[in-house]
């Protein structure tokens, strides 16, 4: 397939490539490459691209987070305006895509327009945050956060995984004043953001199997999720204890998934969205054995959906089925505190607006959800209309193996530069 | 329920208790007690019992692999005999009547008869076995194999786990002439064994529900294991591979344990024996997390029954599941190598025997199938016709909590003794 009306070229994917290039070769690590928040490698990361952008003509500036900012000069004051983003930090030895690929995708698009003379609907702004990756603090999205007065005193008194400073330490040096930070004030008022857009690899299979560059995202599942389920049985030796008198907590817990396996295809059959995780299952190594029918198994559960809905529905069918089975096996589930997060539905204005873009590039525009999180559900989560784009992308991501073409970034900028030019 | 035609009164069973009381006090441990597998403990322990025994009239020798074994003084010199046994090894830390029960009801029998000047239909000969239990060399049922020389190479070259020297250099030590075992020659000809009989704890809790002293064992179960088998699958974000995409070896676990455990009811409501148990589960601590789709579970399997039939009806259904499953899930089922043993048969004719003299004390003749293994396996494997009597006993085995009223106990002897004298 030839798609049409490109606007992009092959200066511009070479372009691309450069940029891309640069990062992976001057912050790469033993493995792939490391890109700490709130880090040196993060500054040195936002001052390459500040110079980059201020050589080729761009407005650049700090936020009060500082967040590095990118714009058409004549879009440098706009009081409102769209805002392309995505993080530059990475995880620990991970790949280079992620995260970075949004905000090349923004400046490539601000910078097509200043070379075509072409001007956008309306006021673009491209930011690139920091600390989106939970792996450096423990909380994540702490840009987008910061930005919008929803960082909360424990995420800044998070210790960093290896100097043990605190977040609010790291973010003092670099010369961010704490305190309406702190006092939960926003740093950027959320009615200046028309919308906010982010254009991110996939981090699952999808558009692989579908043989798509790109795909359309309509929002980004919210979870609840325990960490360390127990389910209680009795100990017996495993020839001489039948059937009719065991309390297995190992049968006990095949049954429970086996049943959310049944209800998890039925809802799908019905067109929910819902993915379902056990990913920690263990008996106890300091008790179990072959021959003892074990007293106990743990595990944990990750519930993801776009769905409020069915996130509710699927914890009331989890309780329901858990005493169904205690009631017939004679077990006891122990449930660990849960923790939860709202599903973050992406505008259907902007789903349609993106759609149509991709479409009239001659692709089949492919909506999906995103399993993961990103910055895009803080914005969208605080009121602000949110759309996103998923490039193609091989081997998952927090990875050095990330795998995602260059020419099919181009085709997910390509649909932001001419959802911008359209709407 | 007053049983009927007791033979056995106050007084035996206040010598029982004492019995009993002995050996709780001078071979006991940090926990529970601790009688070794040919060990110094174990032979002062057949020791105390030949004393005991003389002393009260009976004859003592020891057989060539130095077991103990006790008769009426008339019964000495008999080439045909009835053999009642059990061990008086223990496990570390474990309970005081695992196998020293079955070899004080034989002896209980023995001094009934003489006291009573009353003669069992057949000789007698009572044995108490070393070496039963594997937690001290890995082989278990090492007296009984001895015996009936099928004690293998590999198991006389079996360490001990704590002085690491091999069993045959224990078996030396006191005196065993170790040659006709190692040629496999049996040190006691099965033609001579006319039945063997063994009273043993029940290890499950049969019949304490069943609110029964004592049941009649009709066949121990042989089984079929796999210490390690691998489901292997393909990692994942939780969030971002939808149900269709994922080969989550977890979910392919629990599809197979319902599987298995569905047949087993359908399999029990038919008439069918089995028990099937998987005592270690667990995904790999050095890579799960609550948001990866595991890429592997590892999982132990136990199955066992009293029928031939059943096991390899078994063996079969789980190759066929696990391939139904692979098809459906994209998973692999990776088996380490099958250990199994031999169903072992209780003689139908001893089993209607014991059945009778439960009857005739005033017990419904419960029967009931031994899930554990015991020295008389290795008779009956070896052709000799043989019988169990399980006694009620709370908590398992193998522990320090093994709890066996010595009531209860009496009633099994009794068993015994009435059945001597019948048949």
């Amino acid at each position: 397939m030839t798609p049409t009306n490109r606007r992009f070229s092959e200066p511009d994917e070479k372009l691309a490539r450069k940029l891309f290039d640069h990062f992976r070769r001057e912050t790469r690590d033993v493995e792939g490459v490391s890109r700490p928040a709130y880090s040196d490698m993060e500054t040195s990361s936002l001052k390459y691209l500040e110079e980059f952008a201020e050589g080729r003509g761009l407005h650049v500036e700090y936020d009060a987070a500082e967040n590095a900012v990118f714009s058409l000069r004549e879009d440098a004051k706009a009081t409102q305006f769209v805002l392309i983003g995505s993080h530059i930090d990475s995880v620990p030895q991970g790949g280079n895509f992620d995260g970075l690929a949004g905000i090349l995708a923004g400046l490539l698009c601000l910078l097509k327009a200043k070379e075509t003379g072409v001007r956008f609907k309306r006021p673009v702004k491209v930011i690139a945050l920091r600390g989106e990756e939970s792996a450096w603090f423990g909380p994540c999205y702490i840009g987008s956060k910061a930005l919008l007065g929803r960082l909360n005193a424990e995420e800044l008194n998070a210790r960093h995984k290896g100097d043990k400073r605190t977040l609010a330490e790291h973010m003092h040096d670099m010369g961010i004043v704490l305190e309406p930070i702190e006092q939960g004030e926003p740093l950027l008022s959320p009615s200046s953001v028309l919308e906010y857009l982010e254009l991110h690899i996939e981090q699952g299979p999808l558009l692989i199997e579908k043989k798509l560059p790109a795909g359309i995202v309509t929002g980004i599942r919210g979870n609840f999720r325990h960490r360390n389920i127990r389910c209680i049985g009795e100990a017996g030796h495993s020839g001489a204890v039948p059937r009719a008198y065991r309390h297995d907590p190992v049968f006990a817990l095949a049954d429970l998934l086996t049943r959310l396996d049944d209800s998890w295809l039925t809802l799908l059959q019905k067109g929910n969205d819902l993915v379902l995780t056990s990913g920690i299952v263990g008996t106890d190594p300091e008790r179990h054995a072959m021959t003892r029918i074990p007293d106990e198994v743990s595990f944990s559960l990750d519930v993801r959906s776009q769905s409020k809905a069915v996130l509710q529905g699927m914890r009331e069918m989890l309780a329901q089925e858990m005493t169904t089975i205690e009631e017939d096996r004679g077990v006891r589930f122990v449930l660990d505190d849960e923790h939860c997060v709202e599903p973050a539905l992406c505008d259907s204005r902007i789903v349609a607006g993106l759609s149509s873009a991709m479409g009239d590039l001659g692709y089949d525009p492919f909506q999906m959800a995103s399993g993961a999180g990103h910055d895009a559900a803080v914005f969208a989560n605080a009121g602000i209309s949110t759309g996103m784009v998923f490039v193609r992308n091989r081997n998952g991501s927090h990875n050095p193996l990330e795998a995602m073409e260059i020419s099919d970034f181009m085709v997910g900028t390509e649909i932001f530069y001419s959802y911008l030019m359209e709407n």
